[in-house]
């Protein structure tokens, strides 16, 4: 029998990916949070906001859930740079495994229900009127889609560190 | 050090797993494959269907494509379990836990861009002339999501099988 893979991936390498992450959700947020646009209707001038699409809400609930989960793997990733241990000790490679897997599942469902939901509304008529929300909203899931992407290789990182847990 | 884990999961397990992402994801395709509904408009009847959204026929896309990669691992698992040997050999322990991680990530987009497109579609007015339709539509993702989560099941045993690489 032949020990199991020691060469894991570096703890700085882990955390800088994990930054990487927290940006990319950070700039995805404000970037929702903040876009509107007002649009003259019939009854008057409307101002539109994320609030009012249920797939930006969920986008921008997947990104604050994503920032959480990723600020306390960063805090886990300092101490253990710093004073060598994880704190929790080797079973937290479990809680790596599953969370990291559940977060990137999740960032990649809020991008993918955003970018659904404005592909089509843009076809709708009228939709020009606030095809500048439409745009920067789009700009907010990219943001969201790549910020997924560091959580894959996270999550890619979690599960090559498994086998360390025997 | 001590040896890497040898209690994988048996592969008549993960058989079952895949043949049951298949059963779900096969459902999901006849049922968005099939869904139309005749709308009354003033420029006279029209028949909508899947292919009239970009969210849906990217529904239909990852199906297909989650389909075909889970026909392919159903045999390669009939293989193991008739012969004893993996076609490919361990090498192709990591093809199991890239390819599961994709194709789950792929799944879960489809289902959560259709259901991110439908439920803002349904506040739209006049959108109560083709419920049906977005309904059957929700169905069909309800059912690819139900694919997903056999297909993370299986990406959770690749993930745990990775050690034997070495």
């Amino acid at each position: 029998m032949t020990p199991p893979p020691t060469s894991t991936v570096p703890p700085y390498v882990s955390l800088i990916v994990r930054i990487l992450t927290l940006i990319c959700l950070l700039i995805s947020f404000i970037v929702i949070a903040t876009n509107n646009q007002t649009v003259s209707t019939v009854a008057g001038d409307v101002k539109i906001k994320f609030k009012d699409f249920y797939a930006y809400r969920y986008l921008i609930a997947t990104v604050i859930i994503g920032m959480a989960y990723t600020l306390l793997q960063i805090a886990f990733s300092i101490s253990l740079l710093t004073t060598g241990n994880r704190i929790g000790g080797e079973g937290f490679l479990l809680f790596d495994f599953y969370g990291d897997k559940f977060i990137s599942y999740f960032l990649v469902t809020g991008a993918a229900a955003s970018f659904g939901m404005t592909q089509d509304l843009k076809q709708l008529e009228g939709s020009d009127n606030y095809s500048k929300f439409l745009n920067t909203s789009n700009a907010a899931a990219s943001l969201c889609l790549i910020g997924f992407f560091f959580a894959v290789a996270s999550s890619i990182f979690s599960s090559y560190n498994l086998p360390k847990r025997i």
